[in-house]
């Protein structure tokens, strides 16, 4: 694809510095760009890369001022690169030029205009709604819903009952609504608890591969509008997670947890069950959460503690050893003055 | 569906309190319930839930003294309300209202009373007993044994000769028997060790989604009767867990490493190679356990300790600026006495 | 099969010691191994188990010197009994002795020499080379490239336009090629950043079950020649790991982030984005790395230390709760004694 900075600016709504005529024929990295490429620097504080970068011309944002460069200026670089990606990587979920054998069971309901790729298998009571895409090997349990313009790509499982809204993205190998982890009596003789609530994930979703979320017992699993989730992440059963939070991977929430809206949770962290998290709390990657945590908190740590407190004791666990000498070497200067006191005295 | 409490005190062997007539048509949990809901108290602590609930029913422990609620009393309420999930919601394994393709390799036996899905392979030399369920994408490598009334979500993987004993459940996505990580030159050439063992799991085990569980070489990895385990979680080559462990989400348990009887590890942990834990241990979540536990005991922390030595190193952790502060302000005044001594003497 | 001593040590080019017509049925660890068994020692630090032993055979390292033993005397005992066990116990992945569907999309270019099992989905584009194995439900997106005697265990996928070199191995439920985790204004609108890059596994590199690596975007997320990764494994996009690198399971490695070559990273060890690790670099089990290492250092701990720094504030941490007490009990001493010196005076 071949496009003018113009027609790109344009498509962006953002203004040309430099010559509109130059051609762009691809996108890349800063450091990758070169003749014919588009680039972008979202933070002011990188703009310095534009002395060295090869890039035919970069996206910026307000307030760049270089005369030498062939420039588009528009409120958020980062948000304009994407579009710019989109426009010439376009995604391609066709129906497949193959005729294959899907597997939809009586008193399924499936939308002529869905895309349903050969090796699929829809359950009984199923609701698949137009624009959703299926790839091979997904299996759709009994009396799911799956809205509008979804898609799951291949090996995704979603257990009977779950719902799933309108424009999710499930990514490879994710598990939906398997059953919570709910045993009585557990290292005695760990009896099963029937697990018969559901998942539900709202509009806009979107799921990492390999990720698996945990039917509610009884009641839902709830993931709400707009929340990302990153690859390998556990959500066990119960959790609700707020409108547009962000889990990022090989996280792990425990039963029940309940995150506000606009959360971001750092890789690896983990949280324990039965607690609110309030919203737009910041959990450093690594944390464990052992308590509630307010609204607008920042934490880190495990167990956690507020973030700057928490900056400050990782500060001192790297001296322990020097403090432990000085511990030590105080303990014997006291006992020496202690002593030399009580044997000269003091008049 | 409808039952009186009458009649479901009685499928619970359970006493009445109240009213024997009311009807119930659903389960919910405590806060969620309201009328014509059945729910629970396990837990005496939660008895006082019992003021507001607006559930038509409650099912809860010996010694529950109310007049002004209908009640079941039961031993265990917790396992009591399990029963009656499996009552209200059974579980449907039917086999699927459709003709499909199954790949069964010439030479495997199937049980004609085994439920098999469309888009399932089995391998030459398997046998899949009578009441085995095999949902779509199940791919049973070559003499793999099932034994009965195991259940199989979709997209599970069965290597080569692995063992699965009866009443098995392995959730979607779960992995038996890949190669366990063993190269020779580990950084140098990364030389291939093949891995010839595999893995037994015996009656009554459960295994959550996406979890992996690799192949003994040579030997063995061994998952004994009733343990548990939850989603996401790593089992290496040669471990063995011992009957009715419980092991959390994302815990990882390296090669070698021996669990004993009823042991429960907390999610994320994470455990060495070629240790041994006693019976009856619990290792907290998030614990990095990195040599040999003796029964009975209780661990947390990495590198773990018992746990109520944790709970003092813990507490101690959060207060590490101020015992740094305190420490330099000793030396200041420590040095000044000193001084003060050297410099005046003492008579 | 049966195998004289001799023979065996022909096979490996080494040294016997003891009977040559002894005859080896089976191979197994040290601790398993009985009559007609071989086994091996690797570390002579474990040659004290030649006592005790009752394998018929032992493969040991160079300067073993018994003559109550049959041995065979070889540079690197752990290599030559992976040899053996490759001998005793052959892969085998000929193709299924049975006719099914296979989905290949219009446009996909497949040896006749690969073997494709019965449920794989090929997308337009692909290219599958001479030897590669694909086992039940992997899917190959569309222009994927799979190079020569690569193995894709079942329920692999591979995103669109990602390249596979030759002799790769990828275990059950592998996903490569995701999206990254990009979106702008997190927490806020989360819009998605499109995907457009690939990833590039190259030569001889093996991954475990269910591990996860994203596409790069733009660019590649590259994986060099002969490294090995775990099961559950999270590499995010443009992550670069260097020639015959080891990645233990679990691990999660931010987006961006480079590895050198030979690097070796234990179990549940997390690194963040944007950094670089050297050559040679050795970062302990459940590190956390949140910065760039150099070349030929070994690091543990979270946040991380050079590794001897980091045991020795392992130990201090252990001792705080006692450290705290010195401190309280110094701060009394000192105030008593400044006090008596304050009150009585020195002369």
């Amino acid at each position: 694809m071949k496009q003018t900075l113009r027609e790109i600016a344009s498509f962006l709504c953002g203004e040309i510095v430099g010559d509109p005529q130059v051609i762009i024929e691809n996108v890349r990295g800063i450091d990758e760009a070169g003749k014919g490429d588009l680039t972008f620097i979202a933070n002011p504080k990188y703009l310095k890369n534009l002395d060295t970068t090869n890039a035919s011309a970069i996206i910026v944002p307000p307030g760049t001022t270089r005369d030498d460069k062939n420039m588009i200026i528009v409120d958020d670089p980062y948000v304009a690169f994407g579009k710019v990606l989109g426009l010439f990587y376009p995604e391609d979920h066709d129906p497949p030029r193959i005729s294959g054998t899907t597997y939809i069971e009586d008193g399924a309901i499936v939308s002529k205009d869905a895309k349903i790729y050969p090796g699929v298998y829809i359950g009984r009571g199923a609701t698949i709604e137009r624009g959703v895409v299926l790839y091979p090997g997904v299996t759709i349990g009994r009396h799911v819903f799956i809205g509008e313009d979804s898609i799951l790509y291949p090996n995704v499982t979603v257990y009977r009952r779950c719902i799933i809204a309108k424009r999710v993205i499930l990514h490879a190998g994710v598990v939906v609504g398997g059953d919570g982890f709910g045993f009585a009596r557990p290292g005695l003789d760990n009896i099963k608890i029937p697990q018969v609530g559901i998942v539900q994930i709202d509009d806009d979703v979107e799921v990492g591969a390999n990720t698996t979320i945990d039917r509610g017992n009884p009641g839902k699993t709830w993931i709400q509008k707009g929340v990302k989730i990153d690859n390998l992440v556990q959500i066990a059963h119960n959790v609700v997670i707020g409108e547009n939070s962000v889990v990022v991977s090989q996280v792990g929430i425990a039963g029940s947890t309940k995150l506000g809206k606009s959360v971001i949770i750092g890789g690896q962290a983990g949280l324990v069950g039965h607690i609110t998290i309030g919203d737009h709390v910041m959990v450093g990657a690594r944390s464990g959460v052992h308590d509630d945590v307010p609204s607008n908190q920042v934490i880190s740590g495990s167990p956690h503690l507020p973030h700057r407190q928490w900056l400050r004791v990782e500060a001192c666990v790297a001296q322990l050893p020097e403090m432990r000498k000085t511990v030590a070497s105080l303990l014997k200067r006291v006992t020496e003055l202690e002593l030399e006191i009580k044997t000269k005295g003091i008049t």
